[in-house]
């Protein structure tokens, strides 16, 4: 059994169900800062994964055939996250995407998630004619594309929070763990 | 104090951040459903809401001057929710946009989710062009306008669930709560 299992971004996300599915694994992947957010609901054998490709996936899988397996992702498995690349029941978690518009208080249904977190989105940036865009950025991303329209920086959630509104013109990103919210 | 607290949809989904939150309030607001799922952390008042309107939300931020309030929503409350609609501080809780996701195992970034619940959202319909749509539809939206296209039909999540993939122009929504997933 395989299950992918959000364990959302701060210390709390977890919920109930998702606990329950932890605490009965007999073994649990996860990075480093997952394992932190669900060590407590842990009874299992726990293993860091330090690489993210195809091949550790299937040798995942592999284990998952003969033993209860937990791949821990962090925020929510279907955003940007493993629950697209491991085969696995998918459990999810509070991802950093609904954090940021619970900041802003603006609806999920008025704008477009863009990942722009180490690849090239400029794919998607004109869809800004017709949505917002909440873009999942690194510092190498730079907002100042959008020229005068307003933007959100919303920098390192539930760690040393950085928040700035202000113009896509003058805005930076300082983080590889980086949310820009752009209004129409 | 006031704070729109997501409790998710299926019973187990609350977190434990919402949960403290919930059983702190002096007070709390809620749909029938959203009050079934809050239950077991409810300390405080309960008053069911039957109306969902600004002279509601007005009078339930003027109470939140003196006592500690608590707005359940099913769901999350940045999901077609309540979070834009009453002025408090927002907890995230799991949608049921997650939970689509999480069964199809598609990612949020590859979508676009519009809101067709009681209302006409043809003018998005065109964003079928760039992205997948996840649409949050009523019985009374017709998933033929998107031909021969792909779709999903996923209604009553946690409840008597309904899930079926065919084309658009076989598709029929039969409930008040489905999701209609269009791959472009």
């Amino acid at each position: 059994m395989l299950h992918v299992v959000g364990v959302g971004i701060c210390e709390g996300h977890i919920t109930e169900r998702a606990a329950k599915i932890i605490g009965a694994a007999e073994i649990v992947f996860g990075s480093k800062k997952a394992i932190e957010l669900a060590s407590k609901y842990i009874s299992g054998e726990v293993v860091e994964m330090k690489k993210f490709c195809g091949e550790v996936y299937r040798e995942i899988e592999k284990i998952s055939s003969k033993k209860n397996v937990v791949v821990l992702s962090t925020g929510d498995p279907m955003v940007a996250g493993l629950g697209s690349k491991i085969d696995g029941v998918v459990e999810s978690g509070i991802s950093s995407v609904q954090l940021a518009l619970a900041k802003l208080r603006e609806d999920l249904c008025n704008c477009v998630v863009v990942d722009a977190h180490s690849r090239d989105a400029s794919g998607d940036f004109d869809l800004i004619e017709k949505r917002n865009l909440l873009i999942l950025a690194d510092r190498n991303f730079d907002p100042k594309v959008f020229g005068s329209r307003k933007v959100a920086i919303i920098e390192n959630i539930c760690g040393k929070e950085r928040f700035k509104i202000c113009l896509a013109e003058e805005a930076e990103v300082k983080s590889d763990y980086a949310i820009v919210y752009v209004w129409k």
